[in-house]
């Protein structure tokens, strides 16, 4: 498996936390997101570089498994973790990890696919994509 | 003073609620950006409507005021009331009632102006909408 | 497979639409959320009365796949389809029908067990949800 | 006027900005609460350590005015300035500057009081928030 990945930290806001005093669920779609957006910007392909090329590239599945309990005030970090493929479509996988426990809080997986700007399944990735994706300096496991 | 009034009833989610378990402050602009969806449902002048129209109304002031709080299983209802104006402005002042408790939850006003859709400020109101509040059923008070 | 279902209307918030115009995908975790809290209220099995039992039911696991855009003004209707097990866990399905464009926006499962006040996992479901469980109308498929 | 202030950078997140690309106008209130946190961390008195010592310091009050745009993509800084007050309750002033474009984002105001567990509202500052105002490094305006 070819795969090539990228931590970067962050803090749980007081809003993210439900009356049973965690993270609520929903909110680790948001660290994921930034995981994957810390990813693009240290790799070079951002969302917003895409969407200049008219890709845009939707989730069609996403897998959350919760392990530990986040708190407000815990420290954590997110590794994103792109697994490379033939296929035109994207696949990340997520970690939270918590800082403050040393445990893992949570872990996820993601498929997204590409699209025109009219929402049309593209069967191939785009030449910017593939271009990036060749470049890259994947690692082997 | 003309006005006119709307009320809808709402339910707290879990996810709206903190780790104090009472609502997040936040969410009441929720709560008023769904009493000002419903009243605009109901008097006729919906956000898609308007935005078909090339019209943009955006916040440009906020005022709340917590008066009580609200909890997970409380019912609400949320009040909507246009304040009439000459101005190319849009006021409106909202109420959070806890139909639980009997109390108050939360108090509102916002204005809103309108913009083209490059955001450039728009010193009268678009034709549609003085159309539109020009037959509405206003109350005095 | 023994399982129960409920079905509830829901709309889209302005607030929950991204730059997209779609639903952004961690919401569709607040419908299931609402889902899941319909059908307690529906088969009398709300969070609160587990809670006043010293019962909560954290998320272990959830599965997302998205199959069409739902977008802002789209009516939608949730169904949760609780199936029956004898392990001390809870299995729910989730369907989002996108009831504006015919098509099943999003569906879903979410594995939850069963833990302390001390966030401590336990082996057998208690008695006050067994109970519940052994009254319900399941339906075979 | 005495006041003490302090600016903390932060980032607009995809899923906090709305159909029309800008910031949604509640996610203001999750800046104003990062930058009251920053603010709590940086001057040594945390909503942690508050809650340790049984103080909760509500909102009652928020005004916000929106200025000009944010996008996703842009650089943000927020700065909270504590207002001294002899009265039993807490003055932030805040600004979210947007570094991209330029331009002061949005300004806001709160007011939080004292309450204790119970929720009963306190004339007086519990002692260990009044110790902690003595020894701020205030600045005069």
């Amino acid at each position: 498996m070819k795969y090539l990945e990228h931590t970067v930290d962050a803090k749980v806001r007081f809003s993210e936390v439900d009356s049973l005093r965690v993270v609520w669920h929903g909110n680790y779609l948001k660290y994921f997101e930034d995981g994957r957006e810390a990813f693009g910007l240290h790799y070079g392909m951002s969302y917003l570089e895409l969407h200049a090329h008219g890709v845009v590239q939707p989730l069609v599945k996403m897998d959350m498994d919760f392990k530990s309990v986040v708190r407000y005030g815990d420290l954590i970090s997110i590794t994103t973790r792109l697994i490379y493929t033939k296929a035109a479509k994207v696949i990340f996988e997520y970690e939270v990890f918590n800082k403050t426990t040393g445990l893992v809080g949570a872990v996820g997986q993601s498929i997204q696919v590409f699209v025109d700007e009219n929402m049309e399944l593209q069967l191939f990735a785009p030449p910017v994509y593939d271009e990036w994706k060749k470049n890259l300096p994947w690692k082997e496991k």
